[in-house]
């Protein structure tokens, strides 16, 4: 199992959270592709995923899987468990309908305001901007952490009483918000409490780790 | 089984078209949210989804269920066939990635297009626009029909050698977009005769049908 994706992209951080849930993170093979020059935009990497965005799942048989919660969603499937898509119909529409709430409320928002708003990865890879569409996304992650906020008010974890693939969507749009300096609203205290917790799991540890130790080799 | 949408709103078709492939759409209840007066963003449908979208999947005890993947999720659970989200890890992860990638690159991009570069559902709901990002939405979506060519001209159908979910979210990017007469451009012409083959399929048939029969009653 391959997997091209950038060391600490909060997109990355999903599958590599996943992975680590099933203990599968050191039996993975992780190819570079460097966002911060642009190589998700080239042609040969379009090749392997058609929308430019990392991470990207390559099989031993060739087989690409790109989208966080398409991968996420294989890896679950091989592991009978089900542990973070769900067993039940209700469980797996449930969490499958929260984790692309995430996305569209609070990760890609943030992701969004990044890319258009900020000076996102340099001028040399954001080629259009729109930095009025990029502070509407903003404005909307901020009132996504107030809604995650209101459902964690009462429940454990984003898609009921069990961990799964939403609360890992939430946590990327947590590590998103970290890099971009967007505060967590201090009124927000279900999701701060919820998030301490979080960065509390062996698997949210294990890729913090992982990352920090990439980040010094890359600095040396 | 009760579905809040709008009879001819391309989102609402992917749901409708996964019902008429189990052979449910007898069976479901549909509640009518009116787009063109906006109630999808007032407070009592908000309650129901907070991302103010239709379709929504209200469940006999009352869970909700929003968004087209994972309601077409929900119900292909239900039907052990797996025959619109797959069986094996691959075919999962492969349909939820055409899935995915069907919303991005084409019917999500149609979307906002209409919604920020037209006048969309009208001043009174459309309450801000961005017209230049919805001309990109516009080119981006032309891409799309160019890329989903690509990919119909190895194989039969989106994801693969089997209809899918994936077929389905691409069959709501051509509804909207032939509402918003968005042409597909005569050179795809894989993208076509897939659609003949596509519009030929008995669910899709029951889909239009049902949408002609109401929109006749509400001329009335
Ligand atoms: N929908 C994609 C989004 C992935 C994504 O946006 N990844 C970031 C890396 S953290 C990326 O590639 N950004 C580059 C860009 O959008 O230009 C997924 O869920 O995998
Ligand atoms: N991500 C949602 C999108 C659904 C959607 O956009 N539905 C349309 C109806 S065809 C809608 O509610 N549009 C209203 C709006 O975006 O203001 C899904 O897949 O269900």
């Amino acid at each position: 199992m391959k997997i091209y994706d950038w060391y600490d992209g909060p997109y990355p951080a999903r599958v590599r959270i996943a992975l680590a849930e099933k203990g599968w993170l050191l039996k993975t093979e992780f190819i570079p592709i460097n966002l911060w020059k642009g190589e998700h935009k080239k042609n040969e990497f379009l090749a392997i995923n058609y929308s430019g965005t990392l991470p990207v799942l390559e099989l031993d048989d060739g087989t690409l899987i790109a989208e966080c919660t398409a991968i996420t969603q294989y890896l679950d499937a091989l592991d009978p468990s089900g542990a973070l898509t769900g067993t039940t119909p209700a469980e797996k529409g449930i969490i499958h309908m929260m984790t692309k709430r995430a996305e569209i409320e609070f990760l890609d928002a943030v992701s969004v305001y990044f890319h258009h708003a900020t000076p996102g990865l340099g001028p040399e890879v954001e080629l259009y901007q729109n930095p009025e569409w990029g502070n509407r996304m903003h404005d909307k992650a901020i009132r996504g952490m107030h809604y995650f906020n209101r459902v964690l008010q009462t429940q454990t974890y984003i898609a009921g009483d069990a961990f799964s693939m939403a609360d890992i969507a939430v946590i990327g749009g947590m590590i998103f918000s970290a890099l971009v300096k967007l505060a967590v609203p201090a009124e927000c205290t279900a999701l701060r409490e919820w998030y301490s917790r979080m960065q509390a799991r062996p698997s949210v540890q294990q890729w913090k780790a992982m990352v920090d130790a990439e980040r010094l080799q890359r600095k040396a």
